[in-house]
């Protein structure tokens, strides 16, 4: 797999010795060469780290020039001089890229209730800086600068064509349950070279942050600092997209978060299987995401994925919880397209062959079907393994 | 412990043969010599079990004689022929005992989906009726005799003495989390010789329920078959409880429930450790239990307390999630009466002591003091273990 880097953009990850490895990235900068649009998206947690509270004061905005990401430690709980170390590293990357600090947004992720050590920190910046590209390789080590239980970098691009020019998308994101020895976080930037006014960059990425990132748990436990953003720099074309062609825009972002919030539950801790729970045919979008939500978050429905067990009966009675008003006799569920509910009622089917089914894919897909409505709602999970205990009860502080 | 039998029932647990195990009880009966009041607390899940639906119709009422109870089989998503069943099995019990049908309540648990093997049931009641009895050990065998996955029998009494007359109260319950193939279920029942009107009866048990059975989790996943009933068969008295007894009633009821509610998550399947999660000082008592909720059912604090992690970033951050407004530089987290976060940030303290206090202890307890009102929230959820999932991810359909 390759990834066109959109126009305009220059990338470096480097180690900087946050993290202990001395050969994984701890340190990334993401560069455009001008002025870009940014929304963002952030954590709803009464907690927020600093830098979601700084990013969140700046965007959206049509005037940032970079962004920042330090894996390791997610300066979350710091108070005060946390908010020092955030604006810190802002100013840190303005001086070596001749930006204002205010244009320099900042992501953090890791250990919570440590100070950054700065001194790494800003030697590390100084070193990204140098080490800036457009390549494929710039890419990945940004990527991989984000990681933290993270088992693999996970990007994703896409390029539009419309009548009068080209687009290209291209995104990164890391998260993958907690971690170790506090919490995880969920990452994303996504960078485009259109021109989109900062309002619509924010409208856009709510839209698709509600159908991916918003779509997704591992463990159903919010970080601190969770954030995602949309990097808009118009290299590509000198007039903002045109009313028609933001549908074309906002299906390709829409793609791309959806790849990304995928391979984090696909990298999910201990994950063996990522399960997709698919809500069809609800009276109301936000009733069919309860109900989704609900099943994807039950740790009977995951240990059975996990033992490939076809097992209807933690499936209804979850949706049953949800706290939705629906006709259970109405409710039809299968798994992986067999049908194994119906009226009410289980439904004969050959267990033996679906739960093959179910060992032997990485991807089980779960749908309710409701029969009642309009609405439709994909949610994604994965598993609950004995390795997810291993890895979040093994750790001691 | 011993606990006597409040005056006017007798008891019994047989094995019918619902379960393979000879030794084990699965069929109990409960009969009080005078119609009861009896008050019901049910499942909110829309599939709601078939014993639930009878129950539900039936209570509160002034004029029970019996509860029947089958464990290994819910009769649960099991459409009319579930519901002739359970008519059956009250019409049997009526037969036996010479009282009506309709003075005789259901209760099931065990796999769903399945029907009741009604000819070994009904063998079952007859064999029960014939060995009625007062002692304790009749009440044993009916605690036995609701068991699932249950490692042990719970049972819980409470005599209350007022200046004109003596009650006493024993309560049963069963619950552990899920029941394999298919879903756990919380059933109790608290018996008294005291004389209640259904209406108060009704009132006291959504009372003491709200705080007991209501503020517990194993794993979130609240059953098709959920029923908590209050037996009032005024064998000790013959006029109702005036209002100013019924505080020390209610208390005793409380004490009780609570008791239960506690056997059931220190039963839970899996479990190495207890949680109490103490929610002090809030707005209000649904803020507090929203808060509460939000960090006993976190995976992560779960895990941090089998791995006796004193972990206070999972901790803040699940009651971050919560969706309740509250100021995060007031919170104050304790672990078994040691602070270990104050003021927005972590607080020094001696991990490796806390650490080895919460390994030496079943009961781990997490007090969150939000310094804003008035309102308090006890919940007790448990541990998650490599045992929880070996449970429900290794059984095969």
């Amino acid at each position: 797999m390759t990834i066109s880097i959109p126009r305009g953009y220059r990338l470096a990850g480097v180690h900087a010795g946050i993290k202990q490895d001395p050969t994984v990235e701890d340190v990334a900068i993401i560069l455009s060469d001008k002025p870009a649009s940014v929304a963002g998206v952030y954590t709803q947690n009464r907690y927020c780290a600093a830098p979601v509270s700084w990013d969140r004061r700046l965007t959206p905005s049509n005037d940032i020039r970079a962004v920042v990401i330090n894996s390791g430690n997610a300066n979350a709980c710091t108070g005060r001089r946390g908010e020092e170390n955030t604006l810190e590293m802002a100013r840190c990357v303005g001086h070596h890229c001749s930006v204002s600090t205010d244009q320099v947004l900042v992501m953090s992720t890791g250990i919570i209730g440590e100070f950054l050590p700065m001194d790494r920190i800003t030697t590390g910046v100084a070193q990204a800086v140098s080490q800036l590209g457009s390549d494929f390789e710039n890419l990945q080590s940004v990527a991989r600068g984000m990681m933290t239980t993270d088992t693999k970098p996970k990007m994703s691009g896409r390029q539009v064509e419309t009548e009068d020019s080209t687009f290209r998308l291209a995104g990164l994101a890391k998260g993958s349950g907690m971690i170790a020895p506090n919490m995880a976080t969920m990452l994303a930037v996504v960078m485009t070279d259109a021109l989109l006014e900062p309002d619509t960059a924010q409208r856009l990425l709510v839209e698709a942050t509600e159908r991916s990132f918003n779509c997704i748990s591992v463990d159903g436990h919010t970080s601190t600092n969770d954030t995602v953003l949309l990097m808009a720099n118009g290299q590509a074309a000198s007039i903002p997209i045109t009313d028609d062609k933001l549908s074309q825009f906002q299906q390709a972002l829409d793609e791309i978060c959806t790849d990304l919030a995928r391979s984090i539950v696909g990298d999910g801790e201990g994950a063996t299987h990522r399960v997709t729970v698919d809500v069809r045919r609800c009276r109301q979008r936000e009733k069919a995401l309860q109900i989704a939500k609900s099943v994807a978050n039950s740790p009977l429905v995951k240990t059975a994925v996990t033992g490939a067990d076809p097992n209807w009966g933690r499936i209804v009675s979850a949706a049953g919880y949800a706290g939705v008003v629906f006709d259970p006799d109405q409710l039809e569920v299968s798994i992986n397209e067999i049908i194994i509910f119906r009226a009410g009622a289980p439904v004969e089917f050959d267990s033996v062959a679906l739960s093959d089914s179910m060992r032997q894919n990485f991807d089980t897909e779960i749908v309710l079907d409701f029969n009642e409505g309009p609405a439709q709602v994909c949610f994604w999970t994965c598993d609950l393994t004995e390795g997810y205990i291993k890895i979040n009860a093994e750790y001691h502080t």
